[in-house]
């Protein structure tokens, strides 16, 4: 998985079934100083999130089946939740 | 996904059954800035597009061959729709 | 597989059964001289590692799925091991 | 797929049963210019071209066993086509 | 599949059974060019070699549980040969 920011809509004509009445968002990936890194995926949104927001992507088709309850839905990216905080400091012993 | 735009018409002489009569365009994937990257694929085409036009491009096997309805084409990438808009604003709440 | 170094824990608000209760721990993929890349991954910890350890890590979803033995777990990428050292001396023969 | 030149013939020793006979083949594979981008792989060769020649690559496991016929070859990419022509012409309409 | 050069054994403290007892290589990819790129993986050997050897890599889920011949195997990279040549010259005709 990797962390990200929703930084578009994409408005698409898709003329396959599966793929009706979903929202495709454009999500930025981070590096791993919270900067944006220019690279990006188009993801099916499974939380009700939107631009601006910090979500972290699952990008894997098997994966983004199983999320969606959906078998056969032609989808490899989605947006699993929103991220709250990327903690760095080591857990306390 | 990936949004880009159809820079070319791929001319290929294919022994593959499964691969006959379908149309192979060259993708030029677009950056988050919407300008072309030279990150390419060569995607079947399943909407009916061409050259210069701006597409969404699904890049997962299993995905490809729903979209197809052909349980077993060996391909890869299709394109699945044409891209009306990146929409950069927040969600109006 | 690869290897990296926990960097940070991941607090993230996630509605899916499946991956709830699971620690998200981003790993820094060092590269060939052992130095951090910046390229990173968010994986499941199955091996209970923190902030600060070199580990070890698999990306691809049907291993993840039977390292944590659930069949239907739509995650990708897990902590396999730690690394206890890379050693590259020759074989003795 | 990817557009790629043949670069070389690769000789190796596999002692596994079902890449015995088969001709793998180094393909470097050009830029959306055209050009060599110095990126390659290493596919399997199922019509019969050689160093020089250029070529369509399918690089996904379920696609290349399918190519082949064999339900469990361990292969992942496999050259399907020669290409005639990159026709950046729009259709005509 | 790539071609590279084992640089180093991976000493890990792995609990999953399905990789116990296998030798995990570090193997520095190869440019077209021949030279080391720095880009690498981990992956298990197949056929018994080490440090300094120039080997074919196969770096897909199910081709290596087949050439593993373990169903259920949670590993995604394989050695599968050792190279003994990259032969840019032409085919004879």
């Amino acid at each position: 998985m990797k962390v990200g920011t929703v930084a578009a809509t994409v408005v698409s004509t898709i003329s396959h079934r599966s793929l009706e009445g979903k929202t495709l968002l454009l999500v930025d990936f981070e590096g791993l100083d919270g900067q944006p890194t220019g690279a990006y995926t188009i993801a099916v949104d499974t939380v009700g999130t939107g631009v601006g927001e910090r979500v972290l992507v699952l990008d894997e088709g098997s994966s983004a089946r199983h999320i969606l309850q959906e078998d056969d839905a032609p989808i490899r990216a989605v947006i699993v939740g929103t991220v709250d905080a990327v903690d760095r400091a080591p857990a306390a012993s």
